[in-house]
């Protein structure tokens, strides 16, 4: 596998950073993982987009300019032989804070490290997207939006990688992780929705939750279905009483969620409405491959 | 420089490890920082036993043993010439996930990353302990306890790090952090202590901070001294209340605090407890290394 780091392409045995970089010393440091359908990346530049937010709100800037992305993304995912049409991209990209003196201080690190992977994409079994996942309910709850706001897609990971540890003890696909006062946030990578009422509804930003780019896509196609969105503060008893459920992110796009700990979403296997939006969200996805160039 | 990796001793710029580790990708690690006074290592089995405990916070197993942690960590300063009498030792003992696929489960990697540094101390100049610091109070609260308790000390530091990067931009020491409902915490890499109504005070640990070593100590000291000593749930009106205030941690022992942004604590320089203070801690130090053998 090669692997971009920082100027040049290297052997994965040689993509190494020192044990000075601040990434590794302190998670100062932010990433994105995006997806290719064939040679195509999807909303690429949404993601860089966010990339950049979520460097400016550290203060890391990112040493490469807007332009080179896209070149360096199809050549990481072409050096891989990824991104055609038998394989589809996952590409992550790390920024952090390079090396340099222990110490808080970012100023103490001058030079970013920036590292680009690329390999085929995996996405769940088709049979979980098609009878749907169980989660459990989290003991740990997702982080503080004033501590380390979730939309700075950082490299401080353990809050999810504590509530994963949790879904893998109890043998479910994810966890579900509450907020500081009981509120529905998100699972350790997707976003949330739930159907109840004629009404599909999903945690609002200041839950604490990403401003996830597939969140919004499926946002969008619902209301152009006519299907009414509302960005809310949620509780438990309101996932109770919903009749769908479904998660959302950039590798595994729409997937219906049947059980939560011990109560079994509407009758248990994924609804109607859930069905629609993965058939307009493939839809969606098609013209937007077909109309974008990048 | 000399770095202990994993299974021997490297030069600085061969301490690397892979951009798999995720360490680095995740921040999914922990640490200790433990200081010498001359070639005697401070509370040494205090700090690897709370190693031990952040660790198994994270369901990750340190892969060396407890019996080969002193001749480690001397090996460490004897091979970067700290640790004597004209150089008293600064160490970091990292311990990583390691290296493995992209993912959040732990188990992706088999082999966790072991890295002591060492280097020269370098407290803080003689003149701030004499003359007392400036604080600001961050707009980011510390982390939520539920979310990632701030008493594991792990490598997700960015919420410390926001904080500093305020008291930067403020120009003072270092920043105090409130928690999620107002309440004192603590500094970015210290504990903190106020005198009010000659009671010394200091934040409770469920108000979500580190369990200081040099915290317990100070605690123990004022007790002999017949000084009250109250943890508790405080709020800036009571700091604001406070005839001295100071910071502990372990390269720099007690800080005195002599202004909060605008507010000055006392009479503007050092009170006298907590001189008493600085005076009982260098003598409780001198026994400590005059009557423990590490």
């Amino acid at each position: 596998m090669w692997v971009f780091l920082n100027d040049r392409f290297v052997r994965e045995e040689d993509a190494v950073v020192s044990v000075f970089d601040h990434g590794f010393l302190y998670g100062d440091g932010v990433y994105e993982t995006l997806r290719s359908y064939g040679s195509r990346i999807f909303m690429r530049d949404q993601h860089l987009a966010r990339l950049r937010r979520s460097a400016e709100s550290i203060g890391l800037t990112i040493p490469i300019p807007n332009a080179q992305w896209p070149d360096l993304l199809h050549e990481a995912m072409r050096r891989n032989e990824v991104g055609h049409d038998q394989a589809d991209a996952y590409i992550r990209i790390t920024v952090s804070r390079g090396a340099g003196e222990i110490g808080l201080d970012p100023s103490l690190c001058p030079h970013p490290t920036v590292v680009i992977m690329t390999k085929a994409l995996h996405p769940p079994p088709p049979s979980l997207s098609r009878d749907g996942v169980s989660l459990t309910v989290a003991k740990t709850r997702r982080n503080l939006p004033e501590a380390l706001s979730p939309q700075i897609k950082s490299t401080n990971f353990l809050n999810n990688i504590l509530a994963k540890r949790e879904s893998i003890a109890a043998g479910t696909f994810d966890s579900l992780l509450l907020n500081w006062q009981d509120e529905l946030t998100e699972c350790t990578v997707s976003n949330l929705f739930f159907i109840a009422g004629d009404t599909l509804h999903t945690p609002a930003l200041d839950c604490g939750i990403l401003d996830g780019i597939t969140r919004t896509i499926v946002m969008i196609i619902a209301q152009e279905e006519g299907l009414p969105v509302r960005e809310g503060h949620y509780y438990l008893s309101d996932l109770r009483g919903a009749k769908e459920c479904f998660l959302t992110n950039t590798s595994m796009e729409i997937m219906p969620v049947t059980r939560v700990d011990a109560f079994v979403v509407g009758e248990g296997y994924p609804g109607p409405l859930t069905r629609r939006m993965q058939t307009r969200f493939a839809e969606s996805r098609t013209r937007f491959l077909a109309s974008d160039p990048s």
